[in-house]
């Protein structure tokens, strides 16, 4: 049964790889039409969208459409598609705020444009051709993302159905990001505050609202879906969290060669995690001035990082949030094998939150 | 008949300011519910939206639909108003992107954060927490217009109709954009660049996408509004291109207590417009080369930007820009005259016309 799914899961997430090229054709088609000047534009998009991505969420809009019972066609993978073009917003837009240098090991949206401007010897400054690339990039892929749900080719009723949860879902992502932002400004880290982040970020945006999403393109009456819609965020909400702090814990333990990011990269970004919050509220005086001088510090070696991850698992903080993670996925697994939730969509939805939560990049 | 017209535009501003008011207490209660930290967020949007801004797009939306002789009713202004929304999102990025440090009158978004981040003595850097600020009240502000128009109560027939035209206008607008900053990097400047880029700035986005929108949710049949299609854009495009040829005359002598920025802010920014192209393309020599040199500079003096003004005026560039102000107004005036424009609609093209390209601000 495992393996069906897993095949499954891989059938859809060729299909999202296909629908995405031949959505980007058509907008390279479209935009070069009105000016060369938009190829790079077009050749950035595509090179971050179709060269990574693990399509999570529209596997979970899959997944959610199929816990209806339902069989999704062409047409409603189209739609779930959509949701890597909004999500490939939020990357390009997160890694400007965050100032990341790099993105699945290349450079970041910003960090290509800036080359290119350098490339060029064009006129004015590189660094900001840069990020209004990457401010406009963004935009761009935002309205894409709606453009391809519109024009999915699911009936009427099925779009405005989903357009209630989409939107919803976008305010929120939003939202989350905002707390994410503000987060670091803070002048001392939170478990509370960044559980908060961690379930409007991931726990809503990459996994509840997804599966919604898919089970309003199936069943768009509200009230008739009123049921499994409560399962599914029973799935999805704890589920979010677990993937949100696997998270947390390859940007400080994670292997650069899988997750094509620099080895201990939220320690250099100083990021406000929940793992790091833990951390610092369990270590001793010392162990927590040592950690706190060295977030943030870009230039730290090998050695150092290796040294902050020594502190960091020496509080037991490690040992919490692996644990924390194993019972978030045990809720959602709980709430997958509920009545509410179509056999045949069941193995889908294990799968899926063991990958989640026990992936490497 | 002028007087009536104006009399109605005048009720529909305010119908949008009421429409905008009641939108934005709600949102300012969902997101206050999520975290008191978005309460900031909510602020400086309602400020942004609420305290200026001329409601063009909205007003040719309404213009549109009135051009197929329909009354248009509470639900049809909500989307129109959502215009104003996607506007915000346009400038809060423009100005990020352009660094500019005001917007009429007051702190740019982005400059608002980063005065925020330093009044309350907030962790890390002020100005990328400003900059971030900005890059999500953007994304916000997109977000809340497309949920302005799907929650506006218009006829669903009426709301697919309306998502093509603002799915295109949308990916036009970022074209657009990106066009802009891509024109600064160039050498040198280019009087047919500069006007592709008013096409798709404000030719179509501004006014004749609008007026598209507003017929689209009239007539919902896109064969049965052909005719009027391409009689909104006779109207609306030539429209456009002089409504930004009237920016970048108030970009360069435009009266600061009016227009609510610097005194000569396109000089002082360097911006590649028609009126800048065309003004280089006839200087000669010497003049082209002060010019040059004083383009991007922003510690110019008022002497100085008085000096350059002369320059640009010598070259009769700004007698070139003028006439063709007017000629373009008149183009628009005949296709508003049309017969395939509903009569009691004609008064408001006309005026919309006049106070588009004859305005101090």
């Amino acid at each position: 049964m495992v393996n069906d799914a897993r095949g499954t899961l891989l059938a859809v997430r060729e299909t999202v790889q296909s629908e995405l090229t031949s959505y980007l054709t058509l907008q390279r088609e479209y935009l070069s039409g009105i000016g060369s000047e938009l190829i790079p534009v077009c050749d950035a998009l595509e090179s971050f969208l179709l060269e990574g991505g693990k399509r999570l969420r529209p596997l979970f809009a899959y997944a959610g459409f199929a816990a209806t019972g339902k069989v999704a066609t062409a047409a409603d993978i189209r739609a779930f598609t959509s949701l890597e073009l909004l999500q490939a917003c939020a990357l390009i837009h997160d890694d400007l705020m965050d100032r990341s240098d790099t993105r699945r090991g290349k450079p970041a949206i910003h960090r290509h444009f800036e080359n290119l401007h350098q490339q060029e010897a064009m006129n004015g400054l590189a660094d900001q051709f840069g990020e209004a690339a990457a401010v406009l990039l963004g935009d761009l892929a935002l309205v894409w993302s709606d453009h391809l749900l519109h024009t999915s080719g699911v009936e009427n009723s099925a779009l405005l159905s989903a357009l209630k949860v989409h939107d919803e879902m976008r305010i929120e992502l939003m939202a989350g990001q905002y707390l994410d932002v503000r987060e670091a400004g803070e002048r001392s880290p939170s478990v509370d505050r960044s559980l908060r982040i961690a379930r409007y970020k991931s726990g809503k945006y990459t996994i509840e609202r997804p599966l919604h999403l898919g089970a309003s393109l199936a069943i768009t009456d509200e009230a008739e879906r009123k049921d499994l819609t409560n399962i599914l965020s029973a799935y999805g909400l704890p589920l979010g969290e677990a993937f949100q702090l696997r998270d947390d814990m390859l940007g400080i333990f994670g292997d650069p060669s899988v997750t094509g990011k620099p080895a201990g990269d939220d320690i250099r970004e100083g990021k406000r995690t929940v793992l790091m919050a833990m951390t610092l509220e369990r270590a001793d005086q010392t162990s927590a001035a040592k950690i706190t001088a060295a977030l943030g510090r870009e230039d730290l070696t090998v050695d150092q990082i290796e040294e902050v991850r020594a502190l960091i698992t020496a509080t037991g903080a490690v040992k919490v949030v692996e644990d924390l993670i194993e019972g978030l996925l045990s809720n959602a697994l709980t709430a997958a094998n509920s009545d509410e939730i179509d056999p045949s969509a069941r193995e889908l939805l294990i799968e899926l939150a063991t990958s989640a939560t026990r992936r490497s990049h």
